[in-house]
């Protein structure tokens, strides 16, 4: 068959998984379609509550039995089918077997007055590279559309234990390997918020999903920003979490078995404490125990409490950049930074500039792991259907480099590993410096806001973090605003990919200078490898100080 | 130079480092060395007595200032001096540095009162795979020998943060991938017990060093039964912990950079009690700051009490297998598990016998990766110099195997994710049938008792641990008793392997069938990833109920 007609009849099968009372009668005009469940007239009052409510009261409130699954289900159900409609960011739907889950569920609780784990009831949604027994996971390739699941991902099994409910798979980028949603099988995802932004990507279907609130915690995975880069253009916190942290065994992917730098899942969330009450119960199911690559480390409160103990005596010790040395981030992100540090600052907390090492270096390596095959996988697997590459594809996967060998690969590895240690190095130099522990370090995750499509060009900001393997949280800060973030006059770019990036710069647009106005901008929390604890502890703290720690 | 001419040279060296009283006087004609000590006239007896002490009471006293480092030191560079003459064990020997360090520790203890770390002042023997600045890494490459060392390896870094003191490296096999001692720069180690036994190997000469007490810790490495092996044909304990729990970087070694089986570092003991005084103190120095391999993981004392609990309660929960279906072991281990077996059984624990689950597949695949470049890095350092290749060298590096390309690479790489996932699916069902978690396995470590040179031939009870990053400690139990360890006649072998093993077996060999008489016998303990508390308990544990925890 034809790739199109493959794509053709996916995107049939998407539209057909919509009830009918679901769907829109017309397309709205509006550049954002954020408001639009409450005018929709297909989701009743209750429901809208319900999702604009947080994972955390919603898991309480089914617990007391004062809400029952099936009403939760339902409501993200309607919400996620809008988000559908209006964002593109779904490939599978699947409410009818979601709301027999959520039945079951409520039996159960009616029966033993228990629930079944700490997420009982809630429903949660997926980047369409986690596989479902029974359901497809294509993962934007035409090739793999149609090729039904016979098994669970660990963390799906996990998270079924834990009392998840299942209801949607989103979109994502053809390959992954890039930080925008775009793919044949059903096309471009768009930001809710500005259907010109991108929702980032590869996790941009969950990003655009939570966003919209047709999902109150999304789990995506991140190699190279993919977490990370949804959950900035989308004013969403997001957590990459260090390898080993969360499970990761029996997912869909790209390069399957590439092991140099992991690919890890993490969830993206409206609030850091959603994200907690994910990471606490996956990590409650003992993960290392289906998952060899998982590290046998329960959930610690004693690290989350350092924290808290340090907020309510000396205060955090913080580092920051703003700008790696390649690419100088856009005015709204400089901004963005500063915001985050100022209010630090001011809240009493010891602020100072880190120094980012040798990230340039980082990224070399980075990038020439991520085509460390020549791009034969992720190609094979395009041809297998005739479909066509995407656009930006080659800026993370060149099918121009050759294939690297063996012992080639080995000097990589022990390349990262040096640099690794080297970057310890800057830790500890310059903790003996300050005379104490630093406890996070405050950076850019993308040199620009939400960005127009076809425009993400820098992955650096993200990918040097994967290659470290640093625990990272993204902190919604603030948004683009053509009155304040003005263009800096007579700049020298650092780098050609600087030049390329400063050319789209926000309000300097000849055609559409307010093209960039309202778009989110963020910051991510980084720390040394696993520890999401205190990392959390530290982003819910600067949430809090912005205001932007969404507590309904 | 020619090749020679370096060994030689190197050994001249070697030679040199010995001050001329701890010279033995002429070659003792004893077949066991072990003894030497006593008689030798070159110890006086509270030297022989410091080192037949234990690393814990010696750093105690050390503590109270009832004993030097300068005391200690003396006694075991004189004891190693000893073992370097009688088994051939070291590559670089530097009592005179040692000595300076020493004095250096007594005196800032004098000034002070305090030590300076938890091994303050101990003597530690490392493999020679350590660098420590100034020094030789040779590794038992021809081609490697008078290159001096610019760095410290992170471990090294460590214990002498701890408070250590080094003295010697100790031999390895070139490549370091054969489960015996021998290389072309000083000839073949010997076992102390009987110098027609081998050592072990890789880490061989750390288990002949410390066997006879020229060393009380010794620290190895393990990618394939190095630590193990040893620990085993010296009636040594022996920790192979999980990769990530322990530092590994900046050391020497073949095949660097290759990440798809870790080698690890680990120390030979000899008693459960010096294991864990070393791992705490390395532990204590936080690694993780240093290596960001190594997992934030600090010592769980919980977990070794959850063991020590359960000793005292309901007993602990133990699988066992004594053949892996590849090749049935001889007599006097299938003796050594049975022995465990029995006592744990006697003493009230709940013993069951585990399947092995596919471990020849595992074999199969981590022989793969052994040689997943074709043997290039290894015979490239080997043609550098002109030297040959060792005996028993293609066992594991089969130079006739074609370089595996990345896309193959990547699918070893899942097989073993998989096969790894199927392995602790066994844990589950089996905790599942027996209602209650496991505590551990116990396993051979080795076909057969400590053997004859250059009849190591089966490597899998070791590696198919490795493939699976299991925590194991070898446990000393028993030796080879020609009255009791008849060959069972009318065997089949399973395989190929197996046959080629039997044909060495103990006490039927026509020209010599006492041969073995005597030679040490150990176990296994596993545990899953990481569980090196717990694991560690449990060996200490059969130690004490076996009476081999010797406690002086």
């Amino acid at each position: 068959m034809a790739w199109e007609k493959i794509a053709e009849d996916k995107k049939a099968r998407i539209e057909a998984s919509i009830p009918p009372e679901w769907r829109l009668q017309s397309a709205p005009t509006e550049i954002s379609v954020m408001d639009y469940p409450k005018k929709s007239g297909i989701m009743t009052a209750e429901e809208v509550a319900i999702t604009e409510s947080s994972a955390t009261d919603l898991v309480a409130k089914m617990a007391k039995g004062q809400l029952t699954s099936v009403a939760v289900t339902t409501a993200f159900c309607k919400r996620a089918a809008l988000a559908t409609q209006l964002t593109n960011c779904t490939l599978e739907f699947f409410p009818e077997m979601a709301l027999a889950r959520a039945k079951e569920l409520d039996e159960s609780f009616k029966k033993t007055g228990k629930v079944v784990g700490p997420l009982h009831g809630l429903p949660i949604s997926l980047k369409d590279q986690f596989r479902i027994k029974g359901l497809e996971t294509s993962m934007g390739y035409v090739a793999w559309v149609g090729k039904v699941d016979k098994v669970d991902s660990v963390l799906v099994t996990l998270l079924l234990k834990a009392g998840a409910v299942f209801y949607v798979k989103t979109s994502v980028p053809q390959s992954l390997m890039v930080c925008e949603t775009i793919n044949n099988v059903i096309g471009r995802t768009v930001n809710p918020r500005n259907k010109n932004w991108s929702c980032g990507g590869s996790s941009g279907g969950e990003g655009a999903m939570v966003a919209f609130r047709g999902g109150i915690i999304g789990v995506g995975t991140d190699i190279g920003g993919s977490i990370r880069v949804p959950s900035a253009f989308n004013f969403l916190y997001g957590l990459r979490p260090s390898h080993g942290r969360l499970p990761y065994a029996k997912m869909a992917n790209s390069m399957e078995g590439q092991e140099t730098v992991h690919s890890v899942c993490g969830p993206l969330t409206h609030s850091v404490k959603d994200m907690r009450l994910f990471v606490t119960s996956v990590l409650a199911e003992e993960p290392w125990k289906y998952d060899p690559k998982v590290v046998p480390l329960p959930w610690r409160q004693s690290e989350a409490d350092a924290i808290k103990t340090k907020l309510s005596s000396g205060g955090l010790t913080i580092g920051y950049y703003d700008c790696d040395g390649v690419v100088l981030p856009h005015p709204p992100i400089l901004r963005g930074v500063d915001t985050v540090i100022s209010t630090l600052k001011a809240a009493g907390h010891d602020v100072f500039q880190w120094t980012p090492y040798k990230h340039d270096y980082a990224n070399k390596i980075i990038n020439g792991i991520y085509a460390g095959d020549g791009g034969a996988d992720i190609f094979n697997t395009i041809k297998e259907s005739g479909e066509p590459a995407i656009p930006n594809f080659a800026d993370l996967i060149n099918p121009s480099l050759p294939k690297i060998d063996m012992n080639e690969l080995w000097d990589v590895q022990l390349q990262k590993w040096a640099y690794q240690c080297e970057y310890l190095e800057q830790f500890r130099l310059a903790e003996e410096t300050l005379g104490k522990e630093i406890d996070a370090i405050v950076a850019p995750i993308t040199p620009t806001a939400a960005i127009r499509h076809n425009q993400f060009k820098y992955y650096g900001y993200a990918s040097a973090i994967n290659l470290l393997d640093f625990t990272s949280v993204v902190v919604p800060v603030t948004w683009a605003d053509k009155n304040v973030d003005k263009k800096k006059e007579g700049y020298k770019a650092l780098s050609g990919i600087d030049e390329a990036v400063q050319a789209e710069c926000e309000f300097s647009i000849p055609d559409d200078p307010e093209a960039y106005d309202g778009a989110p901008v963020a910051v991510q929390i980084l720390g040394r490898r696993l520890t999401e604890e205190r990392i959390m502890a530290i982003a819910e703290e600067i949430g809090r100080l912005l205001g932007n720690e969404i507590t309904p």
